[in-house]
């Protein structure tokens, strides 16, 4: 059994190893996140790679140390190179972070994802908690799941102290039945290997308010579990994301500015923050 | 005939009805700025979703409140996404903005620009004055129209007082024509019904010296009349986005800052402003 | 032989040659960092258009004053739309200027830099010194290179002042070859013309850490030697970008800021920026 303290003190050596590290990041992400995604990357000490011509995708997989695929804007295109991706990294054991984006919301959206998660060995899934029931109801875990609305978390799914549990064994059970570690994010987070299951109760209300707080968050899930390992590197991109947005709201309303600015702070704390405050503001929970 | 105090002393409620109806609003935009088209969205208290894969997006139409056309890149497949879109909104009655950019410039623009125009009950099309000036000109309610210079607006159709009138007509009679609420932008924007015409003389010269301002414009028409009704949503709409750059202009100034911050603070005040600064700094005449 | 002192005081008149002439810069540019190329070219002062459908690139040349190619991401239609822009712009001399963004690391980049470079003729090529060097290896200037690792430099080839005679050396000699200005960025960046060669001392590690530094700088070059000639519009376009990152990076600092607020200063600084600021602050030698 993981002991909390233990696990939160591993932190600042992660955070080294990132930066020592300054893994290659391969995404095959969506045009309306990308930059964010490049600027995330690069704020937390990693190197981006947007590659996803298929004549030469595999190519840059070789030289990656993870690859990062994020269904957001599907095209025919894409998804085949996510494919050839996905196929040389499992080749070669380089993590594949998976972002399914907005599944539940058309039927190609949920044959994509069924596809990536049936036919390659995915290291972890980060998505919203909408999102991740929706993959639990496709593959059986759950009978039920409620309609997304576009891309953004579904009222009825946001994870609450009082549904914690509840949403723990069905994320657990996800990630036990898919051999991944899966990221649900929402205003609680649960992070879970499939034994391992920890609860973060960090960021901020005003992250669903940006494009491209989840899409960043799945980028740097990437870049920290190609310098580390897959649940530990999960939670420390989860610390960033989630503190550096705390961090950044407090900006904002000291200056009274609103979602624009929040959205430089955000990458400013990305880049600023460091093991010893990632420990005193972490909120975690080991269920 | 509309009363403009009354017109005013309606925009509170009209923005009280955008914020709790948080509509959903599709746009098939361009990927220079698609970023800035979801953050204003979302800053307005709206929820964008960008999917323009043929696959889905009548599925996409079906749940959204509203869909953003903007020709800014053109691309074959993004060409037969809208139409496939337009036509799934007209069905189902859901609101189709377009936005023309750069028509004008190429005989592709002009070409794809008609046939949304004649194949597809446009709600609302939201362009700067040269493009609607051009789009006049295609359908043969003026003569002449001078040619655009790449997808700003050329000094000669520059809107001023002294040309305020007889642009106006021009913008009416084409409103009328094509049965649909226009929005035209320059220094001084025109918005018609072909009915009610109203000269909005608010916003800041800042706002043409970023890339995306229009295209932004045209994503918030699509929440605000997906939440409320055209032509009272396309006044919310202009009013939010000038008066949000007045705001960030002075927020440059007083910083001595320039354009890079500008655009962080137009988000700002996208977000923050409410009903009774609208009604105090909005400079509207009803022609 | 150019003389410093001269060639810097020319340096304000150029500037107003920018402004007064509002260059249109069509660029063909990744999705990664258009939006930025599109605010940095339109805060210098020039205009940008991002068009690369096949159907309309050739009318869009024709009434640009300079043509932009990145080949950040690449597809098979892009690449089409690079070659016939390319070629009517050399039909009606129109400069073109390429950046070759992570030439070394697929086969497929180093074909389509190979056929650029061999079929049309280029006014100038702006990329990072290890892409540079990647050139220099392709067509047989220079016998090794490094492996590019991803698009960023690679250690190895950094410029410093020790290597700095030696780099030029083979930087002069591929502008000669190619019959091109070449811009070699690094944290010293090197110009040349195959005749004239400049070392440009200028710039922040900063710089790097967000993405879009080059493709910015690339896309401004453009503007630039739209606007007044090849080897002293790049030199004003590297000291407009360097000499603007490092305000940016001052004000970085003085604010305990980050990443984040950098990339907002640093559209700040271009747009701010005037000549007399330029030639105090620049740290340029004739080799």
């Amino acid at each position: 059994m993981i002991n909390k303290e233990e696990l939160l003190q591993k932190i600042p050596k992660l955070l080294d190893e990132l930066k020592n590290k300054n893994p290659l990041t391969h995404c095959i992400t969506n045009f309306v996140t990308v930059n964010d995604c490049a600027n995330a990357v690069l704020a937390i000490g990693a190197s981006p790679i947007m590659s996803e011509d298929i004549e030469e995708v595999a190519e840059v997989v070789s030289i990656s140390d993870a690859l990062v695929i994020n269904i957001g804007k599907l095209s025919h295109e894409q998804v085949e190179a996510m494919k050839v991706s996905s196929a040389q990294a499992n080749k070669i054991n380089t993590p594949v972070i998976l972002d399914p984006v907005g599944v539940g919301i058309s039927q190609l959206r949920n044959k994509v994802t069924l596809e990536l998660i049936e036919n390659y060995k995915l290291t972890a899934i980060r998505g919203n908690i909408t999102e991740i029931k929706t993959i639990a109801k496709l593959t059986g875990i759950i009978s039920e799941s409620n309609t997304a609305k576009g891309v953004d978390v579904s009222e009825s799914d946001i994870i609450t102290k009082d549904n914690l549990n509840e949403n723990a064994k069905i994320i657990s059970k996800l990630a036990a039945n898919l051999d991944t570690v899966i990221l649900a994010s929402g205003p609680i987070d649960i992070l879970s290997d499939g034994e391992t299951t920890i609860a973060i109760d960090n960021g901020d209300e005003m992250m669903p308010q940006i494009t491209g707080s989840g899409c960043m968050l799945s980028s740097i899930v990437g870049s920290c579990i190609g310098a580390t390992n897959p649940l530990e590197g999960t939670l420390l991109a989860a610390l960033l994301m989630t503190i550096a947005g705390e961090k950044a709201r407090a900006k904002v309303d000291n200056e009274n500015a609103g979602t624009g600015s929040f959205r430089a702070y955000l990458i400013d704390y990305l880049y600023k923050l460091d093991g010893q405050t990632l420990i005193n503001k972490s909120n975690i929970e080991i269920l």
